[in-house]
């Protein structure tokens, strides 16, 4: 298990032979999605037969560059494939009958357990669209417009339209390349990004109006309730990315989103912070972790209760200017 | 007046000169002032005296791109180049008396009356940056860390980190080879996408807790009051670029917004729309106009006035569907 190929290793792999099967992650997102699609395409302009394995969870933003490869009923593939997976523990509930018979996984995740037969893996690359870009290119020397149009998808989103901190100059080279080869980024622009739905507008407006602001300025409290999810009409979609709000305003060091669950009492926090901050140690604190920069942890008090919580012990993070 | 030079031509044409000052123009944006640092900071590099002309109306959001360059007193210019200027009526105060008498203008607007005496033009780029970028790369084969950074500023704020409608593979291009030349993106996308102020935080939240749908939600309008400015705290910094949040909600085809200006009774009113909606014909109702998806107006009404003015209006554009 384990073993790395190069792309062109890869490509040479693909070449020789047929009958694949492509499994994305599960709460799928542009960049598993857009890569699975672009990969069947691509496949299947040099002759192959391939499917993508129908996700569950996919969701109407995403659907339009996949679900015309979804698996019909009677296929049998010979080789299984994942894309942008690190991990069996983000399988699809229906790909946990693949487990420990994936034979290639390509991804760009560092932390890649290698639980494939052949994995290949560029850990560098901000989206895993970057890696597929190569293996198609070594494929069949150029990107179809319907495979491009794909791999924008899987590019874009996963840099949050190349203004997230992972874009790298070969991001952005990609992304040339694709729109070179006919991937339409304004109309996909359009969809993927510029484009909220009226719950998201309104959850927006209800964030911003009552954002607070503590210790000078360098922590931003943003709070979600039930019932403002139930007054703006919101569902999980609405709330994508969220947490990334409240840290965006000028001064801000921590950016910290508490969101009311279903239960009652029950409150989901999450910590975004700038460098100098260390986000997993805040979370730590509370029994949660994260990353130097992105944490989160769950309590069982009401929002107002996690929030005096939280002040507290910021208060070793943000000690008091005499 | 008005004969063209290529990127190559123009290059040759600064090594052969000496002593040149640049003009930025008036509401600096960061293509002006990114192109403006970007050719002071190059033709310096190749061993030439270079100021740019101070623009009074420099916010501190651009003024690290060019502060640096700013001319000292005492300094006679040779020659006088303009950057990302179309026209004299978008010269700053203090550049008028240089009006009659620019050598050079780089540019990358279509509408150039071409005002100088020689013209480097790129209707087709998306920013003027694209156009320095070139003419850097003539003059000494390389753009250095500095000038890259501040073409790097000039090229993503004119496509709004690559997500507008005029972004092209070129643009993405150039952005990759800048960020390879050194220019520090997951930085200047923070400073320049990703930071908003408590200000425009709270206008945002006002505008979007009030948003008022029309013609089964084809009409989005926003409305901005002096009281919502006054209560926010918010400066015409803070509502730049504001006029496009009510389009960017599913389903709106037309996103007005109605802004309460300082003398009572008066409004000015911003229409954007989908390529299916007539924004100038819009206007043109009103006495304004602009373009096929981006036009305005001034009425002397009140909001209230306005609103009822403009949906009686609309009915012509949205008919009823019976």
């Amino acid at each position: 298990m384990g073993n790395y190929m190069t792309t062109a290793e890869t490509a040479a792999w693909l070449k020789s032979r047929d009958n694949f099967l492509i499994i994305t992650h599960r709460r799928p997102d542009g960049d598993t999605v857009g890569c699975a699609g672009a990969l069947a395409q691509g496949l299947r302009e040099v002759g192959k037969t391939v499917h993508v394995l129908f996700n569950p969870e996919i969701t109407p933003r995403y659907a339009r560059f996949v679900e015309e490869y979804w698996t019909p009923e009677g296929f049998t593939q010979e080789h299984t494939i994942t894309v942008d997976i690190a991990s069996y523990d983000l399988f699809p509930k229906n790909g946990n009958a693949f487990v420990g018979n994936i034979s290639l996984c390509i991804d760009h995740h560092p932390s890649n357990t290698l639980f494939a037969e052949l994995t290949c893996l560029d850990g560098t690359a901000a989206s895993c669209g970057e890696v597929v870009y190569d293996i198609l290119l070594e494929l069949s020397g150029s990107v179809s417009p319907k495979s491009a149009e794909c791999l924008y998808a899987a590019v874009s989103t996963d840099t949050g339209c190349f203004a997230f901190a992972n874009t790298t100059a070969n991001t952005l080279r990609v992304a040339s390349l694709l729109v070179e080869a006919g991937a339409s980024n304004r109309k996909l622009n359009r969809i993927l990004f510029r484009t909220k739905t009226r719950s998201r507008i309104k959850i927006e407006g209800m964030i911003n109006s009552n954002l607070e602001f503590f210790f000078g300025g360098e922590v931003a409290i943003a709070t979600i309730t039930r019932e403002m999810m139930e007054s703006a009409k919101a569902d999980e979609d609405d709330v994508d990315d969220i947490a990334s709000m409240p840290g965006t305003v000028k001064g801000v060091s921590a950016g910290i989103t508490i969101r009311e669950l279903t239960s009652p009492h029950d409150c989901k926090v999450s910590v975004r912070t700038s460098p100098q901050v260390d986000a997993n140690a805040i979370s730590a604190r509370f029994g949660g972790g994260g990353h130097k920069m992105a944490s989160g942890f769950v309590l069982e008090k009401s929002v107002q209760e996690v929030k005096e919580a939280l002040l507290e012990a910021l208060e070793d993070f943000f000690p008091v200017q005499v």
